[in-house]
């Protein structure tokens, strides 16, 4: 089970234009702050947020409980122009979790209504013994083949069609799939198995000729497996591993084997 | 003319992983504070910074000397782990400016190349008597459509996909395309008229149903030019204009006239 | 028993000036944004930091374990150019905790020794069944007094003026004091009895004519004894209180009395 | 002439208990991260601001007009809880100026009052070829004296009657004192001599036996002082003056001669 939390700031787009449009360079200080705090703050619980649509976050937060969900939404009231709202849900796959946290979201009213304030709400329940997959993807020698060859933006653009690639590839897993900066991507992957990946990765290298790796890591935490994927992904560039995927697992981290995850979850 | 800086933080990917992965919370924190400051920094000489990549950013600095370049960059080495290089160009489309700046910045060496810190260069001139047009974009009724119905996680994939057909369609025009959260995007779109937009925005809608609108701004600078480009959006959204676009021009802003202006462009 | 935790840039004054001085708004920010990070992330543990020289700071850490302080540690030198040395002492006094943690620290070098870099040390043990004595101290009417009527460098002055005051009188109880901003203190102090509060406040308001109130909590933690003693400091503003100091305890919170302050304490 | 602006947050006191006492550790993080971004944003613009009572800061502003205050205010309302007023006031000492501009600040209304809410204004006129006179003074050896043998919080206390001596003893000059974190001070003096300050010195090391020094930088704006004045400290330090002030001028900045000035300032 791994438990995700959607974070809305409320009615934030009135708020941007009331009473006129406040400068741009502001907003966009202010959304890259809140990220940063975010992150800064679950962080210290073990947690790790993405961006997304910076108005609507998506946090991995096995672990932390509702009080800490509070302090942070406090503390963000107390230090931004802005509340935030959030529902938290716990899942087998991180698509679903997510989508019964925003549903519970949704309950609670608009994302734009001025009356929605400071929602806190817990869909099913916090995991307590579940564990976090994630994925820590990059694109193979991109520095060599893009970034020191195209364009800035061309180098972007390119980065945005894998992007899109893998997301769409990876929802037919129950993944989701983040940009991180870079060439980088961080995919909470639950019940995902190193095979998955592997079709994956063929797929998109059959269509655009990109080549991609990823070091998977399976923890208590986001933080855990994040730090597992990470150090997946070092022995993959350093060569000491046969393949483009590499997993390594928390001790006392209970799963099912990979070879047996697949069937169990698209059931 | 339109004045580009692309920005780039020397070495990242190494130090990252040096000795070992830093943790993912604090890099995701220490890039969106890097981007929040050059906002900041820029925003007050009346630049624009989009986040990019993180580690490759790209700001519309026209208006903004060397100096001032100098002095941000010096303000990052005193305030960040990490160090930053910058090349400055200009052009008539701001596709161009990028790919310009960028081949400048691929002059003195690898975005990874461990000898190369704090590069500072310009690939052709300053801009002295050019302007800034800017499209600020959103997507009609993505509340009501989208967040309020869809899981958070579909609509962030449903808003990448129209990003990556603005990237694509835009691209032909020479402009580029910025997120800039929710369902807000910022185009640098020097030379293009409003007619260029609509047919745009027909292409996307025939493709995925997403209507789309946009304020133009032309400027003195990219703060004048989204300032704007944001009233434009208002008037749109208040239905007093015909249609989906609006652009509004600074008092003073010597430019060709918007009829004329693709004929020039696509020379 | 209260736990304090001493921190320390390594060898920041050299850095400062190296290869030449940096510039003094920079150096400001960086110092004010070290203080609010730690503040942040103590603060989701339920510590308390004050700035105190902002190269030296004292945090109150009750309840803070060492891999915590080992994750905020790896998280400053991950997003700044600068790292901090921590050691953590426990004691019956606030003075006495400080004093044993400054000493430990000071056996691993100089503070502007270049080879001591990220000590991380323990004088005694780590506090597992203590508590926090927290004042929260301010000054009567200044906003009508002083604010309002004196000039803004004036008014401070005078605040310099009773904090040193406060200083040298609550050390005496081997309490610490710290400014907070406005006209407010905090006061960490195990021990003291509301009469020597009492008994200090007529002392100061003797020597210039300023008087003070303090709202005192007592908890498990900063967070908790900081709350309480705010609560504290509005029941006397609000006129429910018989005399200028209010103490709240939290429940189940065990404390003893050094000097039979205990009596007084409970009352 | 130097130009002083007063920056006043509005009526902070009864938000940061309303509706009840905010999170200590929040409001720390937030004052502070203010006072980063008031020295960014003025940075920018060569100016330089101090924290003193973190709702009440004081900053040094010469060569910066209104509208760039204006940016910053609204600035600070996009993206904080909490609104800012600011006057701005020149006069040939600095005292003299911030009381003008506090008096003006005044004028619209108490710290307090709700409808008081984000006042500009200007006390006299903002200064077109004045200049700015600064001062870094810091302690002799305090790392090898105070900060390696006695307690962090001794050492703070000794930095805290070192400040108020000087305070006191400046302001006999209509010089202002503030503490800028270590052992380091900077002190805004247009109109003192260098005998000046080693008289003020002279009088410290007898009271309490703190030896001080010196570099005093003389610019068109706040940051170009504030830079020759490290220069300045850095030579002291190096041995490089015959005594413990040294005093560096821009080139090009008109200012009446040290021995000279003295007597016009107390005209």
């Amino acid at each position: 089970m791994i438990q995700i939390t959607v974070i809305q700031i409320d009615n934030y787009g009135p708020w941007t234009v009331t009473p006129q449009p406040r400068r741009e360079s502001d907003l966009q200080a202010l959304q890259a702050r809140l990220y940063a705090d975010l992150n800064l703050m679950f962080g210290m619980h073990k947690g790790l947020v993405f961006y997304t649509r910076f108005d609507n976050l998506i946090a991995i937060t096995n672990g932390i409980d509702l009080l800490t969900h509070q302090k942070i939404q406090d503390s963000i009231k107390n230090r931004y122009p802005i509340t935030i709202s959030m529902a938290i849900a716990s899942s087998k796959t991180p698509y679903k979790a997510q989508k019964l946290a925003t549903k519970k979201l949704q309950e609670h009213g608009s994302a734009q209504d001025e009356g929605r304030r400071e929602v806190l709400d817990v869909a099913n329940e916090l995991v307590m013994d579940g564990y976090v997959q994630l994925a820590h993807i990059d694109i193979n020698n991109i520095t060599e083949r893009l970034t020191d060859l195209e364009s800035a933006y061309d180098t972007y653009i390119n980065v945005n069609k894998v992007k899109l690639m893998l997301m769409e590839e990876l929802k037919k897993y129950d993944a989701m799939l983040f940009f991180i900066g870079g060439d980088n991507f961080m995919c909470p992957c639950n019940g995902m198995s190193e095979d998955d990946f592997l079709s994956v990765f063929e797929k998109i290298k059959e269509k655009c000729g990109v080549e991609l790796k990823a070091g998977i890591g399976i923890g208590k935490t986001a933080e855990d497996a994040s730090n597992l994927a990470d150090i997946g992904l070092e022995l993959i560039r350093a060569g000491k591993t046969g393949r483009q995927v590499c997993t390594l697992k928390q001790e006392g981290c209970e799963i099912l084997s990979p070879l047996q995850k697949r069937q169990i979850i698209t059931d």
